[in-house]
């Protein structure tokens, strides 16, 4: 049977990602348990520790990195992204085992040098490579990476209520100027965050598809994100990429994706000074508080807090065409 | 910088895939620890229990699979590629997380197929799938699946010693018309190899390239392996093959690989017949002497035992070329 199809109502790209998403694990059905055991977070919780999270990611010639790109970044990037699913959870990375789809005219220098960027960050950051898997392909060139992670207590994407303050560290948008390769995994911030006090931080995600798609996960059912626009860490990228789309730039602060930070919910029970003081005493990360989350008739709505009206943007980076 | 060169010296190409792995190894450094902890086995040793083990393996549209076989089969197949792995190191299999690369006009019929059969796999063999990554590619179709496991003592390729047995469950050869997709992977027998003493069992890897590549990777130094090839349990389609190839059933039988059968040495202690008895009272799977491990001063020669003279084969599977 042709695993592909010329009805374009058969084939994925009449999907986007959630919604395949969805389907594969309605197709795995009671192989794929439900979360946080299962899919559905950044990264999957076992029954460990010392291993007791698992993640995997993927990273494409001609997707996320291009010849514009040094190797050596390219190969950093491919565990950083894990990292900062990681980093999301909570917790401390462990063992890694990498993928490689290449075709016969890889070059041997470029490999190498994307190897020896991917170990320097895998050094950086204590990550033992223990093992990997080469196919040969006619033309595609990939790289898949699973990793592990311990952690004491995982920061899930669930817990967030009504009132919650919602946090973003660093700056948002423009990604793909710079910033999408010349990241830092935010592994310190979320270590910290799973020793603290889970009546205080009720969840946490990275920032990969864009607030639009990624901030929508973090809220409970019947509410929606106040945000204060006039207040969101721009990233000076983002004035720079909507100079040259000719797009809003709010556009791109929600929906480039690829930010790599932390978006996060804390209890109104420490306010926002509170939190701000607590959290300076540890990093300097730049912390910034972007709205609260407030009851909402329609689903997982994200609302000017200025004016009451829905904020009219695109829904983040979809994968298969779709938005 | 361009990934791909048309000087062909420079080519993974120009390399087969033990010298690429080699290389891949150094360029790793410190990051990629010794075997077993690290690269060189079946799968990885990690510091557990309760998960010790992990391997990752992929499986490419028009490689591994084609048209001809149906998705079920297919979807069991990146899993059990992966279970045999498992096997080789005489562990019980536990979590999974897969990675889908899909051009958009993959089926959603096929795909739901596929999905469908890894997940009756991974619920006969008790493999909860925790998380998976999907990546849009242009046209290439293919899967990563890394599979966690553990084992009470790991079954390592290293140990094996001058006189040892060598022992092969299955039949082999001819593994491309039927056995690569139907292949039971051989869980039951490699844990129970890790129970018994390790001074009876001392080494262990299944066949995926072919006894030809794969038992001289069992092989101490300065030895070879005698080989009774007229005692060989040669599989019906390896006749079938040789026909359609012309070229010795031998070939077939040492260079076909994808027999996910186990290989492995015995202490001589045992004696031929006592250990088959011992098997019989477990299992009901073939088990056939091929030979024993030899002095010898060309490294991990292949004689006759016979004749004394070197078998003349080719070097069982290599990918990327180069044999």
């Amino acid at each position: 049977m042709k695993p592909f199809s010329s009805s374009p109502e058969d084939t994925v790209a009449s999907l986007g990602e959630i919604a395949l998403l969805g389907l594969i694990r309605q197709w795995l059905g009671a192989v794929a348990p439900p979360c946080p055991e299962g899919m559905g977070d950044d990264a999957a919780v076992l029954n460990g520790p010392p291993s007791n999270l698992i993640t995997t990611d993927s990273l494409v010639y001609g997707r996320h990195f291009d010849d514009g790109i040094a190797p050596e970044i390219a190969g950093a990037k491919l565990l950083k992204r894990n990292l900062s699913d990681i980093a999301a959870m909570g917790g401390s990375p462990g063992a890694a085992v990498m993928a490689g789809f290449l075709p016969p005219d890889t070059s041997l220098d470029w490999l190498k040098r994307f190897t020896c960027g991917l170990a320097a960050c895998a050094r950086q950051f204590g990550v033992p490579v223990v093992g990997g898997d080469l196919t040969q392909t006619d033309t595609f060139l990939g790289f898949n990476l699973t990793l592990l992670g311990d952690t004491v207590s995982p920061l899930l994407r669930t817990g967030a209520r009504i009132g919650d303050l919602i946090w973003v560290t660093g700056e948002l948008g423009g990604s793909l100027l710079f910033h999408h390769h010349a990241f830092t995994p935010r592994l310190a911030e979320g270590q910290w965050m799973a020793q603290q006090d889970r009546d205080i931080i009720h969840a946490v995600i990275d920032i990969t598809d864009g607030l639009a798609k990624d901030l929508p996960a973090l809220l409970p059912p019947k509410s929606g994100a106040a945000l204060d626009v006039s207040n969101f860490p721009i990233r000076n990228d983002a004035h720079e990429a909507a100079r040259q789309s000719g797009r809003p730039i709010l556009e791109h602060v929600f929906s480039d994706g690829e930010d790599y930070e932390l978006l996060f919910m804390t209890d109104p029970c420490v306010g926002q000074t509170g939190f701000k003081e607590f959290w300076a005493r540890h990093f300097d990360t730049k912390l910034t508080c972007i709205g609260e989350v407030v009851t909402s008739d329609s689903p997982a709505s994200l609302i000017d807090a200025r004016t009451g009206a829905p904020l009219q943007i695109s829904s983040g980076y979809e994968h298969f065409g779709k938005a």
